[in-house]
């Protein structure tokens, strides 16, 4: 069980106990949504030993079974229930994880009521959550599978002369019809806007001869996607071309390494030789890539100082890019997960599509 | 200016300095909007002489002008910079206000280099914004203005056959197209699911004979405006006609109760009284109302509880309801500003409107 794994990480690093607010940590470890905690106080408490209990409010009294919990309602005081939790587990003094996100007036109050010493609960729960299990797995496979089929009904719509923002939307709402929702407000830039790797789609039309890049997820029981395609609208100038190409290349190389064993920053060290060889070093100026699981963002990031040892069951995204300004950009992001080698949970074409 | 104000509630109740992080009240304080902070330290510090310094990551180099600010860039230690800004403003020890949802790691990393004692902000704050001024009244008034427009248009479609979860997204949209963004996720609840206050919009698809409740609001310069109107699609059961009758004439004289120097429990009194006495008071399960502005929750509260003493310039929802479980609900809310009695900033129709 996961709080179990959690706990026997706080034994091998010497912390007492560990204090969790709502977020995907909380999922991840009970499996329990909570999505309108908002300013009440709702903790679960783990000890060293792994055992917990849970604080929540009362509005959660039909939704909450099996699970050791204490409810408390508007009037009463949340944080001497926490204090008699905390007591009853052993975890009123000595070294406690708190979760990164808990609001501080939570922790202000905590440290009032007992004598812990707080340290931020992120690093271990990162490290816990990269290594995705099966029935993770699953769900990524999912999430992946439902970004391959926005892609493909984009590619059925007739996109030149709708403005980025319009587009944006559509995609938003292909998604939300497959799935729980998106993992990101999608990015739409086309034409010379595809030079900033940030660029809010705006209100630019899509013109023929524009290359577009696309990078959009979808989410599913939580867990996440995140898939960029750069299509062409009519032809594209030759040097769009040649970048999509380097790109293209870039990623696939950098994929073909991706085994069991080798560091993160040979995944980046090799997408960025490849583009630096082709002349273009300067115009990738961001990570090759990210991990990828309940949240958008997490463990391993794949980028020059990346040392995380790939281990089977990571997920991670490889998305090398070219940002050339005044011209455009292109960059093709898929969502990998390390099972010996590298496996694609995205599946697209990755040649030039133009439409 | 609005530091100056919190510098003044601070000498005021023997606190030593504030520490303000992302979100509205940042915004309120310096009018600067700070999106992407997520886990990158971002941290205003003000004393209580009224001087004040930024610290923000140095994505916002180009963004922050003509403000006391310093920059940290990623790989630079961002909490020695804001200890050496603490120190400089003699707020590094004392009873320093912290943003309630300050991330606990920013605050752990406060505590180990500082000795202040730390209290949560939000009641100062809370108190400062209760009373806009006529700049934030004007955009309330715009916000408003774009909740009764949309429900304008509601009026114009095709609702019987529509999923609440289709009439959810196309309000959602119509907001979008009109302002900044909903100020919170429409709700949509039809038939039998008005007897839930909190439904969440659903797979029912609207029919001949339903009471519909439609709650939605806009955002416009990060101020929220929150309507509530109950439809009639033909000819709903008379008891329905009645329970609308009793909530439209609830709300009426709650409003008219409304002015300078009334607390606001009169409100919520007026508005309950009248429902008890038409026999449906164990149906009115919530509080009258609620704050309104750059958050869609916030401070005065307008329930049995309500100690708040209104004042020209506060603004807050009035919205009673009755719901009875396995027939429906009725719901019926504005938004209303004080300046010597009350004014309503959404004016659509209360009559029962039928399609």
């Amino acid at each position: 069980m996961r709080i179990e794994k959690l706990a026997k990480m706080m034994r091998e690093r010497n912390f007492d106990g560990a204090l969790v607010s709502p977020g995907s940590n909380l999922y991840y470890l009970t499996g329990i949504r909570i999505h309108e905690a908002g300013e009440r106080p709702t903790v679960l408490a783990v000890n060293s030993e792994g055992d917990f209990h849970l604080l929540v409010p009362s509005i959660y009294e039909n939704t909450i079974k099996d699970f050791p919990v204490t409810f408390w309602r508007d009037g009463e005081n949340p944080y001497a229930k926490l204090s008699a939790m905390m007591r009853e587990l052993g975890i009123d003094d000595g070294k406690v994880l708190v979760e990164n996100t808990m609001r501080a007036d939570w922790l202000i109050e905590i440290l009032r009521n007992s004598k812990v010493e707080p340290h931020p609960l992120g690093k271990v729960m990162k490290e816990l959550r990269m290594r995705k299990d099966n029935g993770e797995i699953k769900l990524m496979e999912k999430a992946a599978k439902v970004a391959d089929e926005v892609f493909e009904e984009i590619l059925s719509w007739d996109l030149v002369g709708m403005t980025e923002r319009e587009l944006a939307l559509k995609i938003e709402l292909a998604i939300r019809e497959r799935s729980d929702g998106i993992s990101f407000e999608p990015i739409v830039a086309s034409g010379e806007n595809g030079a900033n790797p940030h660029h809010e789609p705006g209100e630019r039309k899509l013109r023929r001869g524009d290359m577009v890049i696309l990078d959009y997820g979808a989410k599913w029981k939580g867990y996440c996607s995140d898939i960029t395609r750069t299509i062409a609208l009519g032809k594209p100038g030759e040097k769009l071309i040649e970048i999509y190409e380097v790109v293209r290349e870039a990623q696939e190389r950098a994929f073909q390494v991706v085994r069991e064993g080798v560091k993160a920053k040979e995944i980046d060290g090799t997408a960025r030789r490849t583009i630096e060889e082709a002349g273009y070093g300067r115009y990738f100026t961001h990570r090759t890539g990210h991990g990828l699981g309940l949240d958008v963002h997490e463990e391993p990031y794949i980028g020059p100082d990346g040392e995380t040892i790939l281990e089977n069951g990571m997920t991670f995204t490889i998305e090398p890019g070219i940002y050339v300004p005044n011209l455009g950009g292109v960059r093709i992001e898929d969502d990998v997960l390390v099972e010996g080698k590298g496996r694609r949970l995205t599946k697209s074409s990755r040649e030039l599509i133009s439409l």
